[in-house]
């Protein structure tokens, strides 16, 4: 018998172990069931564009574990904010293929969650490359001369 | 006579209003007083690393508004998530010199706002640069041949 969505993430933090386990295992429908059903969520990941709806997040997802690639992902250096009803969760994720861990990418990303009524969802999550520690950039915009910020 | 701190932001609508405002007057006191002070506040600009804690968030700031060139910015799409204390505004800022607004950049950014004792203040600020339309990209970092998410 299906486990009842509602008894799932009684925590921010079940919920992002949760995020984070189903990327692991490419699993399209667990990572969907840490998300919000929502209109209003958004999703960015690293260099793609803004995402917004539950369709178009789960497309991508779909996509991204289309290629049957799985990762190891562990996240560091966690700052965690909580209000009531709302989470913010922001944290280095350090992202290899197994068995390569030399060959870490780090991603900053930040996770936002939300309690519903089916428990904490993600509503928001924003990864970007970070820069390479051999070649620190701030501040600048590729092929732009002036300060963005 | 200043303005006592404790009047500033009463909610995190005031904060962003204030924070743009400072960003496009290129005030750095003004910018500072948006950001909480605390230890745990974490800010990151386009390409650039992850900054934690008041004294390096000011530090980036001031680097950025030394230049003098002062920039437009408008924000949209904006998604906010409201919670009791805390409050998370996902927008797309339109950044463009003042004068020239055909050349605009735009940044994807995650603001997240805390009430304290002195009232709504940003916490987390975590900027990345859009994909350019003309050239979308999704899921690939650079230099790496496996997805990363």
């Amino acid at each position: 018998m299906a486990r009842p969505r509602s008894k799932l993430f009684p925590t921010p933090d079940d919920a992002e172990n949760a995020f984070y386990d189903a990327f692991e295992r490419a699993d399209l429908a667990a990572m969907m069931a840490v998300w919000a059903a929502s209109d209003e969520i958004v999703c960015i990941h690293p260099q793609g564009p803004r995402l917004t709806g539950f369709e178009a997040v789960r497309e991508s997802w779909a996509q991204i574990f289309s290629g049957g690639a799985t990762l190891r992902v562990r996240t560091t250096e966690v700052r965690a904010f909580d209000g009531q009803g709302l989470a913010v969760h922001t944290v280095i994720e350090l992202v290899a293929p197994p068995g390569n861990e030399s060959s870490v990418t780090s991603i900053f990303a930040t996770n936002v969650y939300e309690l519903t009524e089916a428990g904490w969802r993600m509503v928001t999550h924003h990864a970007s490359t970070a820069p390479s520690e051999a070649n620190p950039r701030r501040e600048e915009a590729p092929s732009q001369s002036h300060t963005l910020h």
